[in-house]
């Protein structure tokens, strides 16, 4: 895979996916805690993309791809593969179109997942759960559809619309000296390196992975592309492998990228949901368990952090 | 029990709580969830207190009543009986004075509750979980330290403080149709019904009640006090009967009670928790589940709900 940055978003690329999808999304709320403040020793803002549409920050990206496809262009509906939050953005951002939306699930995703992508009306393909099929599958759904593929993150458009996250978030916190978010295939942390780059270039940019899905950790490291070959985290937003354009971007504009343990991530959450009273999912835990378990000095620092998503299975929890 | 109104709060009252409390609660968050809205046919507004200091609107009344004291009568501290949120809310309430808490709990009281009261520094006294046994040692407590007894809801302080909550509601949005709260000893609803008859005398106050803990129903419709004799509700909250101060300012200031089912109660706070993504423990589902059980109809209405609080035992949920 190359390393070389090849036409990234532009701020002003950004800055127009925040105007076109402004219609459709939530402008988050940025909460506070005075409780993991104390247990930190830092200022945390906590950027609540759990309180998006469709429950994660996945619904700007998918809005951004959705609406800036040409008029002539979508008359055969967008299609994807996806076990997670996309299937649902991408069902909820075509719909807002009048669009149909074709995506292929593997056969082993939860009812819950399955139920959500049919209540926003996408159609439904089931596969295999590798991703050789997925991709097999969608292949053939856009050769009898003639869909366009919108890739959950290896994508310039839903890349510009996941940096509209962090483009907030630095609007109302401009003196940030971190900003924190979990990397799976990228796009949320691609997009949110950028959106630092060009409104607060002082700010670092951290990424928080599970050690047990550590493909962006060792990719960032060797500067060269590890594949996600056997991820084995609860952190299911988080098991993907970074993508053609994701991985250039993270390289060029991204401090760090930091670990933690399985044990942490469901602790975080806990303490999260314990002291915030907010549901956060297992992926959004990730960044917040960089700081609970000491894995970088923040003290007396201001750290952003954006809380990916909130769609958890009530009946699944991790303890 | 006496029905006939005695000074209850007055307005300046209220508003005189309101400021003596300010530099220590949060004033707390109204969200709106167009998924509810969709469910119910109405427009909700969601007072949530769950994000209260000590996470329930406890702190309200609590804080009020520990800083009117002279303080020529503090010097030895203040006391309750209580298993839930009061002992909590006074134990971080006497702290912000540097006042010592006593705090007479029933041996049965869960751990998750006893260290929350120890983490705020309350000093607690273990006793058989019968009304006659805290109500004994409290009285062997206070002659022991000499401590102020502050009652959980019976007081006309705290009453004074809960009312806060419904006032920051009206204040913000001052065209409610309905305001519904859950109702246990009655506190936050004579509280509630307070400010809604001084401030927005056009809204109607709706009490919502657990049917197996039906006793503020019963007193409501018979007009005359129905002790809760054998509450067996999962609201643990709500188990606990009308007082002296509340039960007048409830026949004379409220609308309606109505009571739902156990089931209800677990549903609504399950859809409370997946749509809004937010924690609310079970008293503050009661008046959700009059909603979306259909026991009122509030078609096209504005209606503002108290969420009254959001401690949780994740380990215990109904579910």
């Amino acid at each position: 895979m190359d390393t070389e940055l090849h036409n990234p978003p532009t701020a002003e690329e950004i800055l127009q996916a925040a105007a076109r999808i402004r219609p459709y999304v939530n402008r988050t709320p940025v909460i506070t805690s005075s409780s993991l403040n104390r247990i930190t020793g830092a200022e945390l803002f906590f950027k609540c993309e759990n309180f998006q549409k469709v429950g994660a920050f996945k619904a700007r990206g998918a809005t951004n791809a959705v609406f800036a496809l040409e008029e002539s262009m979508t008359g055969n509906g967008v299609a994807t593969h996806s076990s997670g939050n996309h299937a649902q953005a991408l069902s909820w951002a075509a719909s807002l179109r009048n669009l149909p939306a074709y995506v292929v699930m593997p056969d082993n995703s939860s009812p819950v997942k399955i139920n959500a992508v049919r209540g926003y009306g996408g159609n439904i393909t089931f596969c295999k759960p590798t991703l050789e099929a997925r991709e097999e599958t969608l292949r053939d759904v856009i050769a009898a559809t003639g869909a366009i593929e919108i890739h959950p993150y290896d994508n310039l458009h839903i890349i510009a619309g996941q940096a509209t996250a962090a483009a907030e978030l630095l609007e109302d916190y401009p003196d940030l000296d971190y900003l924190l978010v979990p990397v799976g295939g990228g796009g949320l942390l691609s997009g949110t390196a950028l959106s630092t780059h060009y409104f607060s270039p002082r700010t670092r940019v951290i990424a928080a992975e599970p050690e047990q899905a550590n493909d962006a950790w060792q990719s960032f490291t060797q500067r060269k592309f590890v594949p996600a070959l056997h991820p084995d985290t609860m952190a299911d937003g988080l098991r993907t492998s970074l993508g053609n354009y994701t991985f250039p971007i993270i390289l060029h504009h991204v401090n760090n990228i930091v670990t933690v343990s399985e044990e942490s991530i469901a602790r975080a959450m806990r303490l999260v949901w314990e002291r915030m009273k907010i549901l956060i999912e297992t992926s959004s835990a990730v960044p917040v368990a960089a700081l609970t378990e000491g894995k970088m000095d923040v003290k007396g620092k201001q750290v952003g952090i954006i809380l990916s998503g909130g769609n958890v299975d009530l009946d699944h929890l991790p303890w």
